[in-house]
Parts: structure tokens; C-alpha cells; sequence
């Protein structure tokens, strides 16, 4: 009988971190595959995951309407516990003999709870990482809860294992999103203009350009405003083509926002193009002839140390993440932002760097998911 | 200005885990204290514990009911969820500066989440222990999403620091629950007649008589029913007078419930009477004279130690939990537990061992909890 | 294309009024019925209709807990809070064309509720009625929140209608709970032993008996123990055999319930057997050969019109309910109910009166269901 | 002992439809009132009604975030259901006496459900009106969970009456909104700038102008997009200066709103200048000096018969409504609304309507909160 698997996807980005083992799960012989999309990843406002996964040829088995309207830590606490409700009614419907949840956000507490709760195995993609805010207890809290852990790196499996999960479970596959990057690194052609989406400028992208990508830090979520002026300001001072990428539904990315559409308005910053809305491989295609990428996302450390793209990473988001030499980090001001850039663009490209994985993480999880025994009891080591 | 401390007490046991420290917390010049009482401490099936909170002298703040029917593992994921979005709603009406939360029960989860995503500081009573079943998992989630840790135990220190919490965050402080042994102890006079309450004969209690406590263990319950039968059967045999206190609104509950009804109907035990409902110094002063505790309940363990009764301790629930000699572990067999039974009452009261407190907990909690400095940032120093 | 109709179920009485329907749309070749079970439905402690519907033959498309326990008012409006949070869930995994509830028990209106917002056509069966507590607000409100109606009585008919809804859309079914009563009238033989379920001694039903059936009031709750408690003694005084079938989780049915326990441990009436769990048909067998039937019931008034059998309705519960000759009215007083009780048996059977149906409303329902047209548009008419 | 009142306003436009009722509340000696801000009124998105409370001198007791990011059917559904979850919370806390909810938003049916559920009598401001989409289930269904009825015209009285409500429980009042635009014709002096908000050009309002306000309808969501922009092209053509007030979140405003975007971006227009954030009186102000109000907006026709100002009334929205000579009804066609508009400017100003309310609303809901005798029985009379 094959064993049946439940994946919840809950905002854009995480998509990309499991799309290539999704796609593996499929080919899978020994696994039928339900697809749980939920939270931001049903949101036009965040990028409307949903309808990528739909173009991509993935049936979804459930849509779970959660997220709360306000972007305050009230929301994200009240988004969590409405997500368990919610996906304990979609688990019951499922039966799955596992789920699995993504990465650190708030909600993957949701399936992780829901999971455990309901003694569902679980496996956990992308544990063992180091960063700030409550990403931090979030994604540590899910590791507590998982019974399987799929890690990027060598050094995410010491840090589980630490945490006191059995080493057997614990296994080093690489980020699926490397697998992306490795797909848009092999083909390089971008056969679709971005310009038909988003606002603002058209760009010439012939030349060097660069790319943006800037989150809102939760705990610090007031400033989140001042934060992404001061990439504003920078960006526009660098004068080359830029492309802006808009931020997830974290609590505070309303400061984010505002920030942006008040500069356009005030600004009308001649060189940046704004997007919501990006299929991930055209994105990648689009990194990968970066002259630099500059914000706080973690594309800028996992997939562009594979693709050798120099980075610019801003504040204290990625602070702990592991990182390539390809990497710059500077605080948020607008001066130090521009500093780095021009050096980061002076240097050019980086040798391709393996540390978050080497492109064939997709079907590591998938094989793993298909044969690993499954087991709901565990007991801390130490 | 005074610091705000919110507690959650979600059930009976909890509430004799933490009183102590409320009262201490009450007599704190520096604490304003919350009393938030939730879930199963609320309903008469379970004991009522908000009735003897009142008794005791203590206002509620707020009252939560989240509890589902049905104790099915879907339900306790359900009432999670739904325990976060009510809490969501307390904590913003009370903004405390901290939340305090006690042991690992399933809901202890929701208290920690909610506190967590709305980036208000979290303490967290008695992690760092080791025992079997789903609780394995809430405890150390929800070590990862506290910020602050009074742990009963040096051991227990040790596990919660090799988990990754900073140890200038983590303090021994022994267990409440030892403060209120110690009043038994000190002062053993029983003044009150059990036997007003419950069902089945009344008992002599001039000599030697036994105390039974028994939890179904969840991720097993389907066996709950049967587990309870070899317990009920080997206390009968046993023929001592016994005093058996009913289980908690666990997963599976049902199935130890139906167990002592049906022994009741069938086999009308004239040596056991059933309690659900009991104030816990009167209980403490009915252990503190008892011959033998069996069962699965961790009184046996804790309580036990101190005041050095002999226990009989059944099955895995209880596993990896550190205990001192007055414990003989059994299977859930009636001839074994019989057995170690007869053995632990032919030995006779055991010296006390201060293993989990030297009665002092409540007062240390509350010093501790008035001056730490507060913070919700964290890194895992690995 | 076969028109797909949801039937959402709450508790087991609603279960008898839609049976027969269920039957006809599962036989009905236009139909696709799917059938979902909630709240009490599901839980052993209220009858555990779940498993009497599987073992009637019906799949259950999917089940959902939502009952909080605590039986107070509080919990029976966040039941049906999250009722609607989870059967949105399920509504969107259906995607019925057509939502069906029953009555007007407090969780009808979340079913109502959720299809209204979810912008699927809703039927009510069984509106149009008139009682005391709140089932009058929840039964009128689901009225002017559904867009078809398949009532019981021409009377009901009439005050739909009153109430603004389009004559078109309301039809006199009468209550499926009536066939059943026909199929038990037509084959009356008791082919089972009710002793062998429930608690208490095993009574004679060869010669005359009677049936008791009594709800607390919610409105009430808090005198819902003493006026069991004038019925216990009542029916304990009368002497003859009775059948006491155990009520509804409404708010403050724990009053009741405490009542039942309390006199059977203290009084231990030698001719009252307790019932929980109990097959429709054999109740309704047994209802058929009862001396008169005591409570607050509909069941006295409906299903004992049409076999004639003379009842005792005790209190405010069924006021304003269209009656036939059967029923005699008294208020909850020992005195008055043993007189009402004597007086009923002495009279005996009465005509069948099709007031509440003629035993063929399912068909009806099932008929009506596949064909009537499908809106979600309505407006007052005045 | 003061009666205690708690208020529920769930967003912006309730607010303006109960301001004058709550500073009559604060000043009557026999009420002690408690407000409670939710779902849309929270959030800045729909004009951040609550900063303009707190503005006004109003203390808010409770906040309850409950709106789902989404605006589909399904997430007014699962809204409702969290806002019943968290209502009952805030209730539980507060205790009132009497809760009063406004108008027939779906989230009105939240109250409704848990103010009724919970035993709490239940005023009704702004029942007993006709109108399309699924406002007029839940207004209805309003009505019959209220004891209390305070509606703001005689024909609605009628209608709440005939809909089987006590006479003697349903007042008329007039509208508290009318109250407001009294005092803006009183004080007609416009104090400030309107262009420091919102987006677009500054506008000249010494001569002409227009307001326009068009909302969603819930129904027909797909073709929100489609009937914004008829009026879109319809305002552009006119070439008055238009002042343009944003949507309400109810389903499908996203349709709206995006009509919105993409016709700023392409078209530009240059007379139309778009707000979302208004204080009540300033919009009331320049209201009362427009020459035409355009839309689907209930205030063309409550607000302006008052004030005699002309309105064109586009689609379906308001239809059932009662209505003044000032109004001009007209469907989604751009040219028809064009038409209407010319031939209402060139009309001018009406004479003034009292069908709404003489402006003394607020004072008369006080004084019947205050005085009349609370109950939570009713039965329908037919």
C-alpha cells in the first residue's frame, strides 16, 4: 500500500523550498501525495502561491483559509490557533500516514501542533537552522514536535541532533530550492518579460540590474518602516536597474509596505520596478544574471551561494544562518546599503557553493519520505 | 511600577504545581498577579479546580473554556487551537508582561504559543523532565518557546541548557507541588472526612489503606480500558481499603473511565472508593498516611519522594523521569502489581528525599519571577 | 448531473428526524448525498449516533468535532463559533449545491450560518414550529437564513410564510421522525432486549410500562435538577416499569444528568431502567407499547400523535407546539405528574392523528430536494 | 446599579451609525457602557475606525481581531465563527447587562449569536430595512435572535413587528448617522483638508462636486471589478471634481478595489482624488456641500434625504430600501449613471426628509437602553 503523505504549504516562499520534492513525491511509486495549501499561500496580496502550484500541475486537496487580517502579533497568534482547528478537521479527512511541515514561519507551529496532536508522524523540512526574531523559537518549537527531520545542511543535522533528536532521523538532503536554482543555473533563458507584472518602470535588464528583496523583522516590527526607507533610499542612490520583490504576510510587513507605496508616491524612484507575483523558476532565472541581490531574505544566502550571485544582507533577519563567501553584511543604513553594493558589484560573480545543497535535494526527501519507518514515540537522549 | 505576571492553570494537577507560587506571587510587593484559569480546570467532570482556586482566596481573572468533548486525539489538537485564539483575546485585555505556563499537558501548548507569537516574555514551570507519551513533546516545545525556565530539578537544568536555553535563564527552584507535601507533612492531621464524597463503601482508614491513581497514556489509548481493568482487579485483590482518584481529560480518558464504571457495575469492589474532586492539602494529608500509591501519576514519583511513601509505579507513562528509591516500577500486569505492591508495603515509609524541592518552590518562583530581567529575544548558542 | 446535497447532522434526535430522508435521497438517482456528523453525534456520552447511522448503512462523508464541554451558556456559543470555523472547512471540500439542517437545536445555526455566508442554498426541515427557551430564536433565525423549507405542518407552513419567506419555497413534508413511528406501528414486534443496555434493574414490559424522556430547559439551567428531580419521584410513586432515556448536551443538561445520578445512589428506584444509547426503531417499537410516555419530549407530541399513545408533557419546554388530543399538560410537580400520569393510562390509546405527517415525509423530502429549483436570492415581501 | 451595556461596532460605517447613541450612553447617569472594536474597525486597510474612537473620546474595553484575510464566502463564514469564539470571551469578561449590536453586516450575526446563546438580551439598531445580497438574511435573522429592536423608520418598525416581534419591544429612533449629518448642516463650515489624505490630485471644491461611494456585492463578487469600473469611467466622464470613498470589506471588495488600481494606473484619471481613512463629520461636511452623491452607498439615501442632497443610486445594493424624492435609481451602465448624475446636478438641492431620523437618534436609543425592562424570552405570536 503506498504510504500517503499530506504537505502543507502555507505561504509563497515555502513553495519553493519543497516544489522539487513535491514533484518526486509524485513519481514516487511508494507515496500518494495530498497537497494542503493554506494561510498567505491562498492570498492574491501575497502572491497567490495557490495558483503557481495549479499552473505547476499540482492538484490541491484542501485550501485552508486562515490568515487574520491586521499583521499584529495578536493575528499571528490567533491566525496559529484557527490553522490548528482548521487542519484537524483536513487531517481527519486525509488520514495521512505523515505530513509534512516547511522552514520557520508561524504558522508551520499550526501543522506542526496539529500533527503531533492528532499522533500523526511528522516530518520537518529545513530544522536546525540559526536566525533572529520568533522564527527562531518557532522553528526549534517544531523540531520538539517532529518525529523526522529533513535538514539543508551538515551543520543543521549537529544542531538537531543537540536538541536531542535520535541522529537515525535526522538526514542532511539540501534545500529543494537549490534544486531550482540549480534548473535555472543549467538553463539560463529567460523567455518572459517581468514587466508585464508589477508597477512601476520598465527596466533594461541587458546590463548589470539588481534584485531586492527586504522582510519586516517581527519583533522589531515599528521599525520595519524606517528599515526599508533606508533600502529605498539606498537602492535609488545605486542608480542601476533594480527589481523589488514585495514581503510576506509576517506581523509588521504593513511597515514594509506603507514604506514602499509611500516612496513611490513621494519618490517615484526611476530605476525600481515593485512585484507581488513571481512564478519561482522565472524569479531564479532573473537571480541568477544578478549583478547583486540586496535585502534580508535567505535567498540571498542559500540559492546565491549556489549560483556564486554576490549579496548584500541587511540587519539581524539572517543573523546565525550559515552563509558562503558570497555574502556582505551590513546594518540598516542607507550609506553602509550602498557601500556594500558597489563592492559586492565590483567583485562580480562567486564559485558555486554546495552548502545548502547540490541540486538534487527533491528526490532525497522524497526517497527518504517513501522508505524511513514511521514512529510517534520519542524521548530526549540526555 | 509592579510587573504584570498573567498564570494559566488549564487543569487540577497544574493548580497544585503552581499554588504555592501564587500566593507567594500574591505576597510579592513587586508582582501584580492574573489568575487565568482554562480548559479543564473549569469543569465539574474534572474537579473543578476553579472552585477550590476560590476557596483558597484567589480572584480569577479570566475564564477560558476550550475543552472539546470526545477525547479523541483530533480534539485535543482542536481544543490547542482554539485555547489560542480565546487566550489571544485575554492576554490583550490583561498585557501582562509575562505569562507564566505549568508542566507539559497538551494545552500548556497553547498558553506558549500565544505568548510567544505576541512577543510577551514566557516562563515556563517544570520543563527539563523526561517521561513517555505526547507530553515528551509539548514539554520541550515549549522549552524552546520560553523565555525563562524554573525547573525542579538539577537534572532538569541540565537537559533545558543542553536543549540550548541560556543557562543565566534557567533556575532550579524545586516544585511547587513539594511546598504543599511539606504543609502535609508538617502538619498530617486529617480534619475532614474523604468519604462525603465520591463514590462506593465507606473505608476504614485507621490502617494501612492504599492510594490508586491512574492516567491513560495517549498516544496508546485504544489499550486505556485494558490497562485500567488489570490495576482494578490487582487493588481488589490486594483487598486493602483503597482510595482511587479519577484520571485526567487526557486522550483517552474515555477509555479509563469506562473501565472503572463497568468494574464498579460488575464487580462491585467493596474495598475501593472513587474520587474525582478533592481539595489537595486534604488529599496530601490522605497520601502523606498511606501504605502504598499505585498507578502512573507522577505524585508517586514527586510527592512521594519527599515524603517517602512507597510506590508502585505502572507502565511507561512515568518513563525516564527521575525518581528516588521509594519507587518499584511494574508492567501492566495484575500479578505484577499485585505483587510489588505486597513487597513495597512490607517495607515500610521510605527517608524523605528532596529530589524534586525542599517545600520552599513557591516563594523561590515568585523572587525569581519579580526581579529576572525580561526578554523574548533568543539564539540557539549552537 | 446528479445535484449534490450536504446533510449535516448534530446530535441523535435530529438523526431520527431525517432518517427516512436520508434514505429517499440515497435512493433518489438525481441525488449525490453526503453526509456530515457533528457535535454530539459523535460522542459515546450522548448516544453516539455516529456508529447507529454507520450500522444503518450510511458512509459518513466526514466528521466534525466541535462540542466544548462545560454545558454552559459560554460553550454553547463557542460551539457553535467554531462549528462554523471547521464546517466551512468541510463545505469546501464538498462543494455541495445544496446544504440541509434539522430543527433547532443552538447548533443548527452554525450549519446555517456557514451556507449562508458561503453562498450555498440552505434547507431547513422542521421550521416554522413554536417553543419556549432558546431553540425558538435559533429555529426562526435559521427560517431567515435558509431559502427552502420542508416543514411538518400546515401550521408551520403558515408561519414561515408570515415570517416573509416566498410561499413558493415552503413545503409541508411532515417529520420524517413519523415514518419511523409508521414503519414500528406497521412492525411492531420487539425483536430485542432493551436491558441489555443502559443501567438498572430489569423490569417487566409484558403488561403496562411507561416511557420517560426529560430535558433541561436552557434558559433554566440552574433548575434543571429539581425539576428532574419532581419527575424521579413522580415516576418512581406511579410504580410501574419505566424507561428513562437520558437527555441532550444542552446547557445545563449536566443538571439533569446530576439528578439521575444522585436519586439512583441514594433512592435506588426499583422500577426505573436508565437509557443512553438506543437504536430508533427499537425505541420507537418500545414507544409503541408504552401506558403513556412522561417528559418534556417532542417526541410525546409528534411521533405519540400519530401511534395515539397518551402522554404527560411536564413544563414550558414543547409551549406552543400544536398538539393533538394525546397530550395533557402539567407543571413540574410530583403531585401534579403522577395525577396527569394516572389519568392518561386510565384513558389509554388514543386515534392516530397525522398531524406531524402521515409516515411518508422523506420521500417527500428526498422528491422535493432533487427537483425544486435552486436560489440564494430572497428579500422580505412587505 | 448602573446597567451595563456593552457595545459592539465591527466597522466604520456601524460607527458612524451609533457615535451619537454611544456620547449619549456616556452621559446618561443610568448606563455604564463598555465598547467593543472588532473585525474591520481595527484594521487600517478599511479606515482604522478605532484610532478615529479613540479620537472621539471613547475608551475601547476590548479589542477582537476576527477578519480573515481573504474576502471570499468562505472567509466571511470562518470569520463569523472566531468572532462568536472571541465575542464569547469578551462577554464572559465584561458581563453586560445588554448587548447592542448595529445594522446587518455579516459579522453582525457574531454578536447576535453569542449575545443570545450566552443568555445576554440583545438590542437591535437598524433592523426591520429591505435590501439585496446576503445583508438581508442576516438582518433578519438579527431580528429574530434581538429582544430589543431600535429601528429607523416607521416602515421598518412594521416590518419588524409583522416579522412576529413584540410591538412594545420595537422603537422607532431615526438613525444616530442622521444625528451626525444635523450637526454637519448645522456647522457646515469645512475645517480642514480633505487632500491631505488619500491618493490623486488636489481638486478645487469651491464650485461643483461630486462623492462617490460603491460598494461590493456580496452575491455577485465576480463582477465587482466590471461595475466599479462603469463608474469609474462614469465619474472621469463627468469632469467634476469627485472625491471617491473606498470599499468595505465584505467578499469580494478586492474586485472593487483592484478596478480601482488598475484604472489609476491606465487612465489617471485627473478629477477623481480616492480615500480610505475619513473622520465622520469632515466626510458629513463635504457631503452637504456636493452637488451629487454616485454610488451604492446607503448614506445617498439615508444621509441625503435628510439633507436634500440629490443622489444617483447605481444596481442593486439598495434596492428595497426605502427612499426619498432625492434618490435616482440607475444600473451598472456607465452612460445611465452619467445621465442621472447631469440631470441630478442640474435638479439641485432637495428639500429636507425626516424618513431617517429627525437628528435626535442618539439621545432617544440612550434613554430606552437606560429604562426599558430587559428579558431574553420571546415566542413568535402566530
Amino acid at each position: 500500500m503506498k504510504r500517503r503523505i499530506a504537505v502543507v504549504v502555507t505561504a509563497r516562499p515555502s513553495y519553493a523550498r519543497i516544489k522539487t520534492a513535491l514533484s518526486a513525491m509524485e513519481a514516487n511509486p511508494g507515496i500518494e501525495m495530498s497537497l494542503v495549501v493554506a494561510a498567505s499561500a491562498l492570498l492574491e496580496r501575497y502572491g497567490n502561491a495557490s495558483s503557481v502550484i495549479e499552473k505547476d500541475g499540482f492538484r490541491i486537496a484542501s485550501r485552508v483559509f486562515m490568515l487574520l487580517e491586521g499583521e499584529t502579533p495578536q493575528t499571528s497568534a490567533v491566525t496559529t490557533g484557527l490553522g490548528i482547528v482548521e487542519l484537524a478537521t483536513v487531517f481527519e479527512n486525509l488520514a495521512p500516514d505523515l505530513v509534512v511541515t516547511i522552514g520557520d514561519r508561524f504558522e508551520t507551529l499550526a501543522t506542526a501542533t496539529t500533527a503531533a496532536f492528532m499522533n500523526i508522524p511528522l516530518a520537518h523540512v529545513q530544522g536546525g537552522e540559526v536566525t533572529g526574531s520568533v522564527d527562531e523559537k518557532v522553528r526549534h518549537a517544531v523540531t520538539k514536535l517532529a518525529d523526522l527531520h529533513l535538514v539543508a545542511t551538515q551543520r543543521a543535522r549537529e544542531r538537531v541532533i543537540r536538541l536531542g533528536e535520535d541522529p537515525g532521523r535526522v538526514f542532511v538532503t539540501g534545500c529543494p530550492s537549490i534544486d531550482l536554482a540549480a534548473e535555472a543555473v543549467r538553463d539560463g533563458a529567460n523567455v518572459f518579460d517581468p514587466f508585464a507584472f508589477g508597477v512601476g518602470p520598465t527596466l533594461d535588464l541587458s546590463g548589470p540590474y539588481l534584485v531586492v528583496m527586504q522582510h519586516p523583522v517581527t519583533t522589531e516590527h515599528a521599525k520595519a518602516r524606517d528599515q526599508a526607507l533606508e533600502s529605498l533610499y539606498a537602492v535609488r542612490e545605486l542608480g542601476l536597474p533594480a527589481l523589488w520583490f514585495w514581503p510576506n504576510p509576517d506581523a509588521g510587513s504593513d511597515g514594509t509596505s506603507k514604506a514602499i507605496r509611500w516612496f513611490r508616491e513621494h519618490e517615484a524612484p526611476p530605476n525600481i520596478h515593485f512585484f507581488r507575483n513571481f512564478p519561482p523558476l522565472a524569479f531564479l532565472r532573473i537571480l541568477n544574471r544578478a549583478s547583486c541581490v540586496i535585502g534580508n531574505s535567505s535567498v540571498a544566502i542559500r540559492e546565491c551561494a549556489f549560483m556564486g550571485i554576490p549579496a548584500v544582507n541587511i540587519g539581524t533577519r539572517q543573523q546565525g544562518r550559515e552563509r558562503g563567501s558570497n555574502v556582505l553584511d551590513v546594518s540598516h543604513d542607507r550609506g553602509a546599503i550602498e557601500e556594500a553594493a558597489r563592492s559586492q558589484i565590483g567583485h562580480g560573480r562567486y564559485p558555486s557553493d554546495p552548502i545548502y545543497g547540490d541540486g538534487k535535494a527533491g528526490e532525497k526527501i522524497a526517497d527518504i519520505l517513501a522508505e524511513v519507518p514511521l514512529d510517534i514515540g520519542k524521548r530526549l537522549p540526555y
